[in-house]
């Protein structure tokens, strides 16, 4: 398998970037070894319907292998990367070394809290599977909750849910939380009424939508009042607490705080030993490659790179896309010449951006797309939105499967996926405490405790 | 919604039984609580397809709120139900009591580890969702691991897979695992061969599906063989260690176990303060109420009964449903002379089960059939499966969603489902052993945090 002669090429990370980077080497003269934590493929732009029980994991995700099977020249590993060694050109991970001639890293980016990481648990973003699932099951559970109090008397306050930022994600997630309480919902339960559910969305600059043109912030802001959707613009969240959030001086009690603001890059990033951006963005040659190393190559929402106009491309699928066919480009042209060859040839063409526009969901038949000069909004552009996430969705069994859930939750209101996993028992509040503990990262018990403690008088 | 005067009749357990008592009891003059601690009911019959990596939880499992939405006399309540008492007539919950005139148990049952619990974290069964996927999440490991091994130059062994116990979900997961390793998985790998993978199906007994008529036996075992399964009848499991399992002396490294053997009742059975047989069933009167509390059922497999001939009912979906109906028509015709007449009208006839058949899946067109007199096996029996189970699975888009993923895997012998999920990392093998701590079910902090967090991850 791994031959002397033949180069290798080493990806890691298998988002967007990292697989279009293998498959646009697939038959190029190198043995390509895609290395990834997980061993599937999970297509981003839908986690919020898993999170939203629209849709199950299985439908948004395929197994990497499968994705690259046929491509004879490529590997796929399982298996944590921890660190490089950029001398001896090797990729560290959890258990082995990974020699490689060319590195293409494309480890992406999760959300920041401000330097407020102990919010995390308490205000989970979504980034992963795993994340969607503990947002579907926080939601879910809260109704529940809710519902044993009334049925035990307690007096039936409306929840209120908190989602912080207005970027896509927010947007996505308040106009879909909306929807879920005023239908999926609304006749299942006996004793309170999901009907009177409070979903805010709290944003801290002037607008929805920030990368947005002006009047299509304006026309999503609408479609979100439309739905329900309490937001507040130039609102700056200043603690979160279990079940807690402060904004601005107020305190509003929140039976699930949902995070969706803020960049952080992996922080892989910081390991190839080149200078990042305050996100942890590694700071790239107009060639994605990085400085003095010309076989390695940052791509995606890893890579911070500006366009011609000094505007920093953004994390956004079709970005990581490009930039990952295009590093597989140079690879090819200049590999020929043996390894080592790298960047020793004339000197490289910039990577272009060419921004083939934009589409954000808000909710059933709401949407705003941006197509160069044309801007759309409502019905037509989430009939866009819709046909171009099906089209792109990976694998054509996804395809069909998600294409029946979606007709199906358009014309039943029905969300398909409401299963509350992740806790074989409930007892009692507990099951609330430990969903908090479950995010935690931090290993000691302690917090865990702090934790549980107040979110019971929440929900 | 408490009514005083209507009488409430409490139902535990959202399987099978309780959903058929519950909507046999819809629009009676009664008010229905269901307790579950789901907040979904478990087509239990397809969980193997979710352990084997072929469908999606949300496709075999339905939210019980939305299966009994539409009968407005029935609630229900997630909760953990702890104990009752029989004298008050309450049932306790983990946080609060929950009164009823009649009372129907069907907690069901689990498997039982023969007086070896300990075996339980190394070889996990198959009766919930969870449980489905930590056996997904063990195979699909299994090979990624093997695959990490081979790259790094360790020899490839071929992995030994053990499913102890014959009966019809042993013989579901074998069959189905065989398959797997010698399509769904056989070009993804480079390193390894999946092909070589070999499957071992332990039984105690003489034959494999003991309940079954000999000659379908004989077929079962000689479709298993077909499927390349090794099958051992007559084989005692002695002692199981994490990777290792002794059958009589002789000793196998597995990198896979899985528990398939022996009845375990709920332990709620215990509760009630009744006689129950070795496996924790409750010995129940021939209408189905326990000895001195006629207002208080138990049905499904929490109930020991016996047939005319002495033999007891099998712990299959059909005698759940029809005692549940058969409860249900019991308390209709007594509780209309108000609560508390139960059991004091004119004596209950004695609750008789009518075979339907049974049928029991070993592959792709593999299976057999009894349909009383008429026993088929392969093709014709595997037809009359797929065709019942779908017909029986709950929801319509339910029925949709795994119609296309049967068609979809028998043509291209694709798996859709293949996610490793309860892990985001993977540091070397210490993960399958930190994934058996996921089932010890222990109260100690520091277990805790073992369980809360790759469950929390799961599904």
């Amino acid at each position: 398998m791994n031959g002397k002669t033949i180069p290798r090429v080493v990806i890691v990370g298998a988002g967007f970037g990292g697989l279009n980077a293998a498959t646009a080497l697939a038959g190029a003269p190198v043995n390509v070894t895609v290395i990834d934590r997980q061993n599937y493929h999970t297509f981003q732009p839908l986690l919020y319907q898993v999170a939203t029980a629209g849709l199950s994991p299985g439908e948004i995700a395929e197994p990497i292998r499968t994705i690259l099977r046929r491509h004879k020249n490529i590997e796929v590993l399982m298996s944590e990367v921890t660190g490089f060694d950029l001398l001896r050109r090797v990729v560290e991970t959890s258990d082995h070394e990974v020699p490689y001639d060319a590195l293409i890293v494309a480890a992406g980016a999760s959300h920041a809290y401000f330097g407020h990481d102990e919010w995390r648990p308490f205000a989970p973003g979504l980034k992963t599977i795993e994340d969607a699932l503990e947002i579907r099951r926080r939601v879910l559970l809260a109704f529940e909750l809710a519902e044993r109090c009334a049925f035990a008397g307690e007096p039936d306050e409306p929840l209120n849910f908190v989602v912080v930022g207005a970027g896509p994600t927010g947007v996505e997630l308040a106009g879909t939380l909306a929807e879920i309480c005023r239908n999926a919902l609304a006749g299942d339960f006996r004793s309170i009424e999901p009907r009177r559910t409070r979903i805010h969305l709290i944003e801290g600059g002037p607008h929805v939508l920030p990368s947005y043109p002006e009047d299509l912030s304006r026309s999503a802001l609408k479609q979100l009042q439309g739905l329900g959707v309490e937001v507040r613009t130039n609102a700056m969240v200043t603690k979160i607490e279990p079940g807690v959030i402060f904004i601005g001086q107020t305190r509003t009690n929140a039976a699930v705080i949902l995070w969706a603001a803020g960049v952080a890059a992996s922080p892989l990033g910081t390991k190839l030993g080149t200078a990042v951006d305050r996100a942890g963005r590694v700071l790239v040659n107009p060639d994605l490659s990085i400085p003095g190393h010309p076989e390695v190559f940052v791509i995606g929402d890893l890579a911070a790179l500006r366009d011609k106009g000094g505007k920093l491309l953004p994390g956004v699928a079709p970005v990581a896309i490009s930039e990952g066919r295009f590093v597989a480009k140079t690879i090819r042209r200049e590999i020929e010449h043996g390894p080592g060859s790298l960047g020793g040839s004339s000197p490289r063409e910039a990577f272009h951006y060419r921004d083939k526009g934009s589409l954000a969901t808000i909710g059933r038949a709401a949407a705003v797309a941006k197509f160069g000069r044309i801007h759309i909004s409502g019905y037509i552009a989430w009939l866009a939105w819709l046909f171009i996430h099906i089209l792109f969705l990976i694998g054509l069994q996804n395809r069909a499967l998600v294409l029946i859930q979606w007709a199906w939750s358009y014309f039943t209101h029905e969300r398909g996926a409401r299963l509350i996993t992740g806790g074989v028992n409930l007892p009692g509040w507990n099951t609330l405490h430990s969903a908090n503990r479950i995010s935690i990262d931090t290993d000691s018990v302690e917090s865990k405790q702090e934790i549980s403690v107040p979110m019971s008088k929440s929900a």
